[in-house]
Formats: structure tokens, C-alpha cells, sequence
């Protein structure tokens, strides 16, 4: 990829100008089952803040069933711009009634208070436990910790970022540096995510017509830049770059309550404020913001739960863009082609089966199959016009032994492509799950 | 269940009059692959024959991508009569081109000129591996061999159960006797399936509309019955015995390219000849279908791959079939929903979850959910309003620790109903399906 900006792969949301961040533990899991207090226990409460007005931008799960800070957000972002938001780890206030919403207003009243803002300019984001209410006293004491803790270093982001992740091993950052009508831009996110995944968000919660009613694993996405942008344009920029990222994951089909992606765009690089989308710096900004959270969005699917396995879908020839999303999906969320892929196995039996009961119009003659590994133009064909080439399996074997591989599927039905990041499903992810 | 008629849960498809089988071992398997015979393996081919003229139905895969031996019998049963059916494990016949039909038709020939009937008389069904021709010299040697051993024993039923087994760790039979028109009439099936479960058939193998475009693993269904009954009603009774039972379940989620239902109604019981849906004849006959292709259906999720808790979903109050059927299959088909069920934990959490991302038309705060043990009245709600109830979870985790419990969704929309059975995701499923 020839990308006109620099890449900081270890930088956190602080890295822009103007931002500050913290994260702190107030033990908000073990007050909502019970379980005694630890000090010293991973984060779970952080804020970020953003010390002028910043454009806003959201993507939330298109799942009937959302979460409080969810329907709290969806409101809030009707004012187009925003100064802090509040997130925890350890309860996702989902199924939690009105006394979720006070509770998730509340969080928002608590920390503008002590920034001395307007608790409008306050959005709120929660992950973990369903159907807990929030414990709000140590969730208090919690936003007091963290608005003393705020800074702009990159322990600070760091903390942020321990706070918000759940059965995450990793931490997921990525930043990067561009200059924009003479000015230097900065754009980072962090992100959360290692099971329930697969986010089909969009700007209201409302379902997007021309994509699939699919599933849910909470993802928390935030982004921070100091580029001087229209809040509407910012919106254009973060649906485009969440069609192409987050939406196009999946761990294991399960899509959200709490699934959001928030962009704060607060204009301290000074740059000349873009305001059309048909601008060249536009571009530029749109460019980056693609792939930050292409970046954000392919770490989960990397640090999945139990995942060992990671698969790009490459599919051409669709003949609309609905079809090619349901085959890559069925392909994606299939307990069989993911199971073979855990073990290493070029089975393309399960894939083809897997094609011809999706939704989408596909004729088994028609279809090819390929497998590749990444980066590499050698694509070894392993069923074409519907029938196994003579190539030898143990060939295929070496490349879907390896940990990262493409598949590739050609239709041969129409000129629609799209691709589509997904992983194996392994013992550990059942282990995991399964619970005590 | 007031059933009025017999069960014989032991009596295999011979049970009826003038019906004899067979199943041998012709080694499919090892040629297909290379690997050594040996003898005194499990049976791998299984002949299936009335002797006198049957009505016949069936019900075929949705799936776009279908083996050779659906597309021919779905010719076939244009004939509206048939004399055998010619069955096989170890090979789907799937994704075999032009030599596959060659080589299907060939199977129903070969049986054909054994027996002295008509080949359109004869229809074929394969399960088995995906991409393989089909070792026509072993095969042909089969059917001779099964031909020889063709009887109307008990014994020479379960040898052709085993026949078409695959994955199945046991044998899946079910018979009953009843009273048509003063005359004695039998109802006898056999059916395999444990992995790429969830048939979604039709008679014609072309999609239903009011049905979601669904999932796969091969499941064949055999049905035999010496009643005397118009073919064209004998559909009927099949196309809604199939819609209550092998359409209603899910192990793993996945349709396969084979799922093949077949019944045959030789006549031979001597009963007026059933000619209309309308009469009593008919539903004393459609009654006895259901309850054989119902415990068949079950006996497939019960001894699924890696199966180790079986749940009954009952679904009240969608606002359509379609919304009714979305919901359970979103639930059935979760993979959180799946392993939490593995580990006896009732996480209802999960379960609204896959309820909110489902197609269906749903409100949070009017779903309601509960638990209970088969047969038992005592249904414990967990969620009220989707809303969490006071009881504490210890008491449903009695009832999800058991073998097999309902799970009640009352969705308050409409007034559809339904009923789905599915089970767990497991370690050994994954260990079992991810190959060598």
C-alpha cells in the first residue's frame, strides 16, 4: 500500500492534539456479582477528554436490542459535537431498564460536572455483563479517579485503553501523522473486542437496507484527531470507514447490544476546516481514518477469542453487493468451515456448501475456489467451474496450515467484490465460553 | 401425547408389508481416498426395495449447491411411483460434474437390472464426502451383494441403518402400527444425520418463500408404509411432516448439499385408498408420518456431533411465521448461546442478544424468557419485560445442567407460535470436525 502518511503502531488516542486521557480500576465488576474487591486489578473505568469542542461522529449496533449508553449516544450526537467521553469494562448496562438510562445519564452528569461542561457534550460507553444493573457508587468514585488522573501521555492512553477491554489479551492502538493544507494532522483509535463479534453498525442503530440483518460481540472503537473537519462530512468519513473495517469482521457471528465507533474531531491542527467531500483534503483525512480503523478492526479479529487462525475472504463477482455480503458471511460464520479451518485443512466441501445455502444467487458450476497466502500473487486453485482441480490437498494443506491465509472466492456471476476478515473456531473459544 | 396407534421403537423399515432391504460393505470409502480395504468394516451400502409399486414423496436440500443423487431423484419422483431406492455412506456424489450424474443414474441402473424393474423406479441417495467420484467398480459389486441379501427381517432393516451411517454413534429407527379403514397399517423410518444439520428442504428442492434461505450436514430420511394412499396426497402429508420435524431442527447449523427425505406407501395393507387430505383416513395416516418423522428428527439432535445437552425451543407470540422461525434459528444457531448451553449456564443475556440481531421484528422490552424441564409444568421466568426476574440464577442453573430442558420465548408481538430442537456446541465437536 502506498500511504501518504506516517504510521505509529504504538501510539494511543492522546497522540492528537488537544486530548487527554485516563483509565482506573473501581472494581465495577465484582460490586455487580458480588465478588470481593482486589486493588490492583485491571482498569475498567476510563474517560477521554478533549480540551476544545470536538465534531462528533457514531456508528451504533444495528442489534433491536441496545444497550442504555447506546440509546444515550444516539441522542447526544444529534449536537454535533461532543468533549468527553466516559467508558467501563465489567457491566454493558444492557437490559437494564430505566434505572439504566438514569444510570448511564448519570455517568455522563458525574463526569461533566468535574470537566465543567455540559453533560450533552458527555457520550457514555459500557461493556461486559448483561442484565447487571450498574454498580453507580464505585462508578462514581471511579470518573473522580480518572478526571484526576487525566494527561496526554501515552500511559494515560494506555490506561484508557486497559479500561475498556474485556477477555481482550491485546492491546489495540494505531495512529497516524499526515499533513493537510500545510498543517500537521494526527488520527488515533483504540479499540476493544475478542468475542461477540460481528458489528454491522450504523449511524442510528437503524438497520441499513442493503446489508444484512446480522449478528453481535461487544466492540468499543474510539478515535481521536485534531483535524478540523465538518461534523457532517466527519459522519460521511466514519460511516465509509466503518463499512470497510469493523462491518466487515467476524469472530463468531454474534453480533453486539453494545457495539459503537466514535470519532472526536476537536480541530487543533488548524488545518483549513474541510467542509466537502469532494475536497482532496477530504481525501486525505478519509484516507487515514480508513485505515486506522481497517487497522483497529483486523487486531480483533487477530486477538479473537481462541481464534489461531486468521482469514481474509476475497470475493469477486457478485452480482449485487447484498449477495456478496451474505456469501461471505456464511462462508465467515460456518461451524463447519470454521472448525476445518482450526485444523488446518483445505476443505472446500464445507465452503461450497456453505456458498450454495446462503442467501445470495450462486450456480455451483460457476463458482471457483483459491487459496493464497497473504501478500503472495501465487492463488492455487482448488475448485474451478464447481469441480477440484487435480492439484493435490497436502499443496493446499501448506498454505491453510499456515496462521494467516486469503481464500478466495470467485461467483463468476456478476462484477460486485467485496472482502471479509474472520478466524477459526477453536476448542478454546467453547472453553472460554462455556462458562464455570 | 394420546397417539392412537402402536409404537415399536426397535422395528426398522421392513416393519411394513412387502418391504425387504439390505446393507453391505463394498469399501466407497477407502477407494475414494487411497486408503486399504477391510473387511468387516462398518456397511457402506444399503439397498431399499417394495415389491409391488410404491407412491412415493420426497423432500430435497435448499441448498443451490445439491449432489447428483438429489437432482435425479428429483426427476424421478415425477414418476409418482417407484420400487427401491439404492443408498450409500462414504461419498456424497456431490460436486462430481457430469461423471457424478453419470454415475448416480448408473447406481439406480445397476439396481434396476438386478431386480427386473424399470430404473425410473429406482431412486439413489448418497452421503459422504464432497468432491470424490464415485468407485463405481466397488459400488456396483455393493449393490450385487446387497441385491443377494435382500429379506424382510429386523436384521436385514438395521444393516441397511447402518449403511448410510456416517458420524451416527447410533441407530435411529422408529415404527408404529395403527388402524386405517379395518385394516392394519404400518409406519416404519430410518434416518442418519449427526453433523451439517439444519435441513431446510423442499419437495422440489427450490426455496420456500415463507422460509428463511437456511443452513446444511447431510441427513437422509427413509420412510417406508404399506398403506394405500393417492401419491399426489402422500406429498402433502410429507411436505408437513417434514415442515414439524427434520425442518425444525439444528446441530450445528449448517444445510448440507444431500438432505434427502424419502417415503414409500406400497398400498399392500389393503386400505381404501386414501384420496383426500380431507378425510379421516388421511389424518389418522398424516398423525402416524408426523410422529415417525418427529422421533427421527430428534433422535438427530440427541446423538449430534459432540452433543451433550438437548434443548426444546418454544417460541409464543412472533408477529409471523417468518419473524418465529428468524428468532429460533437466530438463538439455536449462536455460537455464545451454543457454548453457553455446553457449560449447563443460563445465559439469558446471550440469548436476547441472538433475539435482537435476529430478522425478526422484536421489542427488548417485550420479550419474556423462561425455563423448564421436559414435561414439566413448573416454567421459571428469568426475564419478564426484558427485564432480569429476582430468582437467583442457581435455580435455573438446575434446570440448564440437565441432559435436555425447554427454553420459553415469549416474544408478545402476535400470535405465532413455534417449536425448534437443537443442542450445544461442544469441544468435541470442534475436535471432531477440524480433521486430522
Amino acid at each position: 500500500m502506498d500511504l501518504r502518511f506516517k504510521r505509529f503502531p504504538d501510539e494511543g488516542i492522546t497522540f492528537p492534539k488537544g486530548f487527554k486521557a485516563e483509565g482506573v480500576f473501581c472494581d465495577i465488576k465484582s460490586l455487580g456479582t458480588g465478588k470481593g474487591s482486589d486493588k490492583g486489578n485491571k482498569r475498567d473505568l476510563g474517560l477521554l477528554y478533549s480540551e476544545v469542542d470536538a465534531a462528533v461522529a457514531g456508528m451504533f449496533t444495528t442489534n433491536q436490542v441496545c444497550a442504555a449508553p447506546v440509546k444515550i449516544d444516539k441522542i447526544r450526537l444529534q449536537n454535533k459535537t461532543a468533549r468527553a467521553v466516559v467508558a467501563n469494562s465489567g457491566n454493558a448496562n444492557a437490559c437494564t431498564g430505566e434505572q439504566g438510562m438514569q444510570d448511564a445519564d448519570q455517568m455522563t452528569a458525574v463526569a461533566a460536572n468535574l470537566l465543567g461542561i455540559d453533560k450533552e457534550k458527555v457520550l457514555v460507553c459500557s461493556t461486559g455483563r448483561i442484565g447487571v444493573q450498574m454498580p453507580m457508587q464505585n462508578i462514581e468514585k471511579g470518573i473522580k479517579f480518572a478526571f484526576k488522573g487525566l494527561g496526554s501521555s501515552a500511559q494515560n492512553a494506555t490506561n484508557y485503553t486497559e479500561a475498556i477491554m474485556t477477555s481482550d489479551s491485546s492491546f489495540k492502538n494505531v495512529a497516524v501523522e499526515l499533513t493537510i493544507s500545510g498543517k500537521t494532522v494526527r488520527v488515533a483509535g483504540t479499540c476493544k473486542g475478542a468475542g461477540m463479534i460481528q458489528p454491522n453498525m450504523s449511524r442510528t442503530g437503524a438497520r441499513p437496507p442493503a446489508t444484512p440483518r446480522q449478528l453481535h460481540a461487544t466492540m468499543l472503537g474510539f478515535i481521536t484527531t485534531d483535524v478540523a473537519i465538518d461534523s457532517d462530512i466527519l459522519k460521511d468519513a466514519l460511516e465509509d470507514a466503518v463499512a470497510k473495517s469493523f462491518n466487515r469482521i467476524s469472530v463468531d457471528g454474534d453480533m453486539s447490544t453494545n457495539d459503537t465507533v466514535l470519532v472526536l474531531a476537536n480541530g487543533l491542527a488548524d488545518n483549513t476546516l474541510i467542509t466537502s467531500t469532494e475536497s482532496t483534503e477530504f481525501k486525505q483525512f478519509a484516507e487515514a481514518l480508513d485505515y486506522v480503523c481497517l487497522q483497529l478492526a483486523l487486531k480483533i479479529v487477530h486477538n479473537g477469542e481462541g481464534v489461531s487462525h486468521f482469514i481474509t475472504l476475497k470475493l469477486q463477482g457478485a452480482e449485487t453487493f447484498a449477495d456478496a455480503d451474505a456469501v461471505v458471511r456464511s462462508v465467515a460464520n460456518s461451524a463447519l468451515v470454521k472448525t476445518s479451518w482450526c485444523g488446518g485443512d483445505p476443505n472446500w466441501g464445507r465452503i461450497l456448501d456453505a456458498i450454495g445455502y446462503s442467501s445470495a444467487h450462486v450456480i455451483e458450476e460457476k463458482v471457483d475456489l483459491a487459496y493464497s497466502l497473504p501478500g503472495s500473487k501465487d492463488i492455487l486453485y482448488v475448485l474451478k467451474n464447481g469441480q477440484p482441480t487435480p492439484t493435490p490437498l497436502e499443496e493446499f494443506r501448506k498454505i491453510t496450515e499456515q496462521k494467516e491465509f486469503d481464500l478466495h472466492i470467485f461467483l463468476n456471476m456478476g462484477n460486485v467484490n467485496t472482502l471479509f476478515y474472520t478466524a477459526d473456531l477453536t476448542e478454546e473459544y467453547v472453553d472460554f465460553n462455556k462458562g464455570e
